[in-house]
């Protein structure tokens, strides 16, 4: 943590802007490709300052719902939000803050193909005068397929896992650590929303966690944030025109229901979202086209609803299934 | 408010367990007439005291989905749970709870009937010395229109004005506008999750409010416990029949989502139930069988998505339409 403060630059924000907005235009372009079809754009205001652009593909030919958003919002926390936040800044300071995000879901029509979620964002924290006493960068991304397939999650950890190792080989575990703890559905005895991934919040410039500086931190999170073209699209390119059965897709539907859950109950994003006054349809872009709440019933042994179930169980995916 | 505790007494709860025991088989057996298919039982057991019977009739003629639960649940609260609760108990002190009621859902297949949701329930917090120190009702019943009928709102409203004005005159317009304040998706620049009905909770016979004394307190719970036999049961007959179309069921799926959106970002109960290890299936039978979030559209002025939206601006539905 920094003991004198610096001055936020207007040049730094400038750049943090268009390294977003960048961003943006890659992801949509890579799921237009994927896909055939074209996102809609809506722009739109937050009270208080800034805004953002929803990018939203519905009823695409192999997407049946994707969103691609990028937002920059800025202005005046609520007093206890900053904490709350986990961001430092001195008491009775009124906390300023600027924030700038990539966050894609995307809901494949197949059950053959895999759902994933994608967010990296950077936060800071100022004061009245301009003084900037907090910043840091948050992210990740994660796996939830809807068919049992495990050789996509081992594809998916293994490209995760190289391009951590390209900054530090500690990066990997420390963070597929902490993915599989947070998107679990505590309600659901612990089930995961899926087959996990990477997830890092609070990682600041100014602590140099794994050997960063300022500058290859930077790098690390934006790689994170155009890994999908690795990770994700080879797996949608290898199943996107399987053949699927009524039963494939009811156990699609059903996994769907367990995302929502962890969404509106558990993802702190989502509730930061909601509460902070960002546009609620952006915010719940995340939510699948269709979940179905069926019946319970106990998965036979050796089913595909056994087999999935069983998937969801962390482990070491990079080192094979 | 008591001043001095009274102690609680094993033929008061047995008498509570049974008036929750014969209420769980009535609105089931009003259920199964009207739909015609048999509930299936799970039972289940809380780790600290209790358990419940969750009834679930899944994939009816009528029903698509409907839980008919009971509950009875006691035990100790974690130190701060009481005061979140809403209870009486001096500072220092271990509460003890006792909690029993009946819960119902109800997913209708057709999208011209509407969802219905009712709660009734008792409360009790004592010290480990059997002393009571704080007892209270809780209840209410809310209709959720999926296609645009005024006269059903209307006649869910009287039916439960009569009901209440048997009491006491006040007791409906104050309940009917806490239900109005309670079911709100803020989220959603407060959209109602329906056309509203009633709600109370912290109910003290020691309060004595409408004029209630404990007997006639107890006998106005039951009555609205018993209640959907003429507020819902009629709109049931009435619309079972109807035909419908493609875009009607679009509509109930998407309305549907706003009912997900309430029960898992705002709904006490099915926080507190999440929280306080009841059963998730059971606490969570209150999802639709089948729900979507489509890519939002603005309804065209007079369409019934338009219609819909509009009988969800709370009014006063027993005046008429």
């Amino acid at each position: 943590m920094t003991a004198a403060p610096a001055r936020i630059g207007a040049a730094s924000r400038e750049a943090m802007a268009q390294w977003t907005s960048g961003l943006h235009d890659a992801v949509t372009a890579m799921f237009e490709r994927l896909d055939g079809a074209r996102f809609e754009e809506a722009s739109w205001q937050r009270k208080g300052g800034g805004g953002g652009q929803a990018r939203l593909l519905a009823e695409g030919k192999v997407f049946e719902k994707a969103g691609v958003n990028r937002a920059l919002v800025e202005g005046i926390l609520p007093p206890d939000a900053a904490a709350r936040l986990g961001g430092n800044i001195p008491a009775g300071t009124t906390p300023h803050f600027f924030a700038t995000g990539v966050s894609v879901v995307a809901h494949p029509r197949s059950p053959m193909v895999p759902t994933v979620h994608l967010n990296v964002r950077y936060f800071e924290l100022s004061d009245a005068d301009g003084n900037r006493h907090d910043a840091w960068y948050g992210g990740g991304t994660d796996l939830t397929p809807m068919h049992p397939f495990p050789e996509d999650a081992v594809h998916f950890h293994r490209v995760l896992k190289s391009a951590c190792d390209k900054f530090n080989p500690a990066i990997f575990p420390a963070y597929k650590r902490w993915c599989d703890e947070y998107f679990r559905n505590t309600h659901r005895e612990n089930e995961a929303r899926g087959v996990g991934g990477i997830f890092f919040d609070h990682v600041r410039p100014d602590d140099a966690p794994f050997g960063f500086d300022a500058a290859s931190l930077h790098r690390f999170v934006d790689s994170i944030g155009r890994v999908l073209e690795e990770a994700y699209a080879p797996l949608v390119e290898r199943r996107r025109d399987l053949s699927y059965t009524e039963r494939d897709k009811r156990l699609q539907l059903f996994r769907r229901s367990r995302y929502v859950e962890f969404n509106l109950l558990h993802d702190r994003g989502t509730l930061f979202g909601l509460q902070t006054g960002a546009r609620t349809e952006s915010v719940l872009m995340s939510m699948p086209p269709v979940a179905a709440w069926p019946a319970p019933v106990e998965p036979e042994p050796g089913s595909i609803e056994a087999q999935l179930a069983e998937m969801l169980v962390p482990r070491d995916w990079a080192a094979g299934s």
